[in-house]
């Protein structure tokens, strides 16, 4: 999604397209998919890297998340592997964009984390689904940062406070639609906090795979095109390391295949 | 909202209007009221009963609720008074619309329930809100039967698993504009299940006041216009008397000034 409409990376250049939808959201909204893309005409091709991204799926109406989901996780917090995944939903007001800047809340935190983490765009509604039906009515993975404020956390006990933040939910910088994705089990997640490296893992590393995750969803709500179902982050938070996010930190996020999704946290 | 557009409620009739708004919470989304319906051109008139009301608000983008709000319910459950309100979302996916049946998810539960709430549509952004800015920015009220599977609550402790189920958060049957409730603490509820009284109280009851919880929300996540935000239930659940719905049960609930919103539990 671009400042100018709807667009299609092609190397480095991105494609901008003539399209009826507001953002990729509202076209996997009213299609399940992205295959309408592939048709559109070209209205002109912009350099990448002078291109204005912005989130490809700015308001979802649910977006889910998950609890520790990664065994590396699991392992570097102490914890055993949960049988029943926990199960969330943040505000819709909390996603943001590529390059956007994120306001640390001092008035409620001094444990502001990122969550490097694979977005799943549901296509197709899900309800009281197999897992086998579950992959197939994806529509497209992007990057995700799931900001989490661990002492709102642990004061609160609840993730949908802890994470529902203005902007804690950078969604971006593309998206790649599911016949591009290798599969539910290989694709890899890293992050960066001050460029150094933090996370660095795959899907296939994951408690619940992404169609266990989204079946189990289902059998407690429906979900409908546009929804977001964050799917849980490896090890290597600032929780992990005790280090957390101050204002003036850039945290990037990388999923394979989807353009770098960058945040910097102010005052 | 009416199976043929937007409408406004006069005495026995309903007037269906000539707006370019698919129903009253995309309307609200894009002006923040309900004010552009005083001027909009009437199409025709419908007798109210021969009339088929749909759900004003069928998708919003967060669907915020409480848990215990009032004082006659935490009397009645043997809880003591919270010191802070427990907030959770569900999923917009549950919404349904005035006489609507909703499946009882026997997989799931054996014990379904109703409650009967007042919802507020929130019609102007509320982030880090002072009490007194709250109650001005809603929109409009009407009615919620905020159902619960109380056996789902207990096995997962999550209240965003217990109520997100299919048709869980029937809406309706009419708004209320802001300006013509007499003030947030002066609403009656009241709840019916298979024909006899069940609920019967006024926001004056609630421990957390509207006002008080719109704030409360608004320092953890920005309420945007559209959004609903449920307030709690007074006692006369099927928890508190141990008789939990049944297929064939019908449900009415009614809030001051709002058409009732009845709900028929099917197998």
């Amino acid at each position: 999604m671009t400042s100018e409409g709807l667009g299609r990376v092609e190397d480095d250049a991105v494609a901008v397209l003539d399209t009826p939808y507001a953002d990729a959201g509202a076209l996997i909204e009213a299609t399940g998919s992205l295959d309408a893309l592939a048709s559109a005409k070209v209205v002109r091709r912009t350099p990448l890297d002078e291109t204005e991204l912005l989130a490809p799926v700015p308001r979802p109406r649910a977006l889910w998340g998950i609890g520790l989901n990664y065994h590396s996780k699991a392992k570097r917090a102490g914890r055993s592997v949960p049988t029943e995944p926990v199960l969330y939903l943040a505000s819709p007001s909390s996603v943001s964009g590529p390059g956007d800047e994120v306001r640390l809340p001092a008035e409620q935190t001094a444990e502001m984390d990122y969550e490097a983490e694979i977005a799943v765009v549901i296509g197709r509604t899900l309800d009281r689904a197999d897992e086998a039906d579950a992959w197939p009515a994806v529509a497209a993975v992007t990057a995700a940062n799931d900001m989490t404020c661990r002492d709102v956390m642990k004061r609160t006990g609840w993730p949908v406070l802890a994470k529902s933040f203005p902007g804690f939910t950078p969604l971006g910088a593309s998206l790649l639609s599911r016949d591009r994705v290798p599969g539910p089990d290989a694709i890899g997640v890293r992050s960066w906090v001050r460029g150094e490296a933090r996370q660095d893992s795959t899907s296939a590393d994951m408690i619940f795979s992404i169609p266990e995750l989204l079946a189990r969803i289902s059998r407690y709500a429906v979900l409908r095109p546009g929804d977001v179902v964050l799917t849980g982050t490896p090890a290597g938070t600032g929780q992990d390391r005790g280090d957390f996010l101050r204002p003036g930190d850039t945290v990037r996020v990388e999923i394979d295949g989807v353009l770098p999704l960058t945040t910097r946290v102010r005052a």
